[in-house]
């Protein structure tokens, strides 16, 4: 059993995968996200959602200054997260999760310097929840392609 | 028409009611919710969710110290504040707005001292979400039963 609070081993070093609380309440319950004196937060920039309606694929992108933080509280994804980091431990890798309530709500933190992209799964449009470090400033990320020939990675609309 | 982070008349003193950008995009769009650097931040403390299943109603609430920004970006609710704070300009004055997208896609920042809760409007599920300017503490909230007598409102479940 996952105890709130409790982290997922990661293949990528620096993600952190953690169990967020759901707390039961017979008019609907409570979901926790991010708090300040949470061991993985590194500030507040900005809170926002990606909607993604289904079939829909985003990715990728690259971010090169700002921490992600991300959940799903609505719906169900495939979070691929891409280590292609020259001094990284885990270059190479690819992540995989997927991402919905009730069975996988973790918060995912992504570092600076690696690419990710999500599409969802199932018949449903799925809302994705982002506490950045920073707030959003142009010309801070990168775009990718999904078919980009570097990244190890095929994307199947499901 | 409203621009992005314009603010709508409250007539409770310190009810901050602000539109929310929603940008479009065909694989769905991204909703903003708060920035460090919007003029309505306080700090950040805690960003969760409230779901809020259909006929349901949450209510009433107070903080003693901790500030909330809610947003209602899944299905629709009826947030209602009411002003009993002994030293206020708008002392005995509800509020009432409905929250939802596209066309009610706003943040509500609302003070200590004000009782507050809502209702689901319409047939589905609502998720609210709320950044506050501190994390949960245990003791910082109090609660009024829903048909207070102190409190001129009355909830019907829709």
């Amino acid at each position: 059993m996952l105890d709130e609070g409790m982290s997922i081993k990661s293949s990528i070093a620096g993600v952190n995968i953690t169990l967020l609380s759901q707390i039961f309440d017979e008019r609907g319950g409570v979901l926790h996200m991010m708090r300040s004196d949470a061991p993985e937060f590194v500030g507040f920039g900005e809170c926002y959602f990606s909607e993604i309606f289904p079939g829909a694929i985003k990715a990728w992108k690259l971010h090169l200054k700002q921490t992600q933080n991300l959940a799903v509280p609505i719906g169900r994804i495939r979070l691929v997260i891409f280590d292609n980091r020259c001094s990284s431990s885990t270059r190479g890798t690819i992540l995989s999760i997927e991402l919905g309530r009730p069975d996988a709500y973790f918060r995912v933190q992504i570092p600076p310097g690696l690419l990710y992209g999500f599409c969802t799964i199932g018949p449903t449009s799925a809302l994705i929840v982002n506490c950045t470090d920073l707030p959003h400033e142009k010309g801070e990320s990168e775009l990718r392609g999904l078919n980009d020939p570097e990244i190890p990675y095929t994307w199947l609309s499901l």
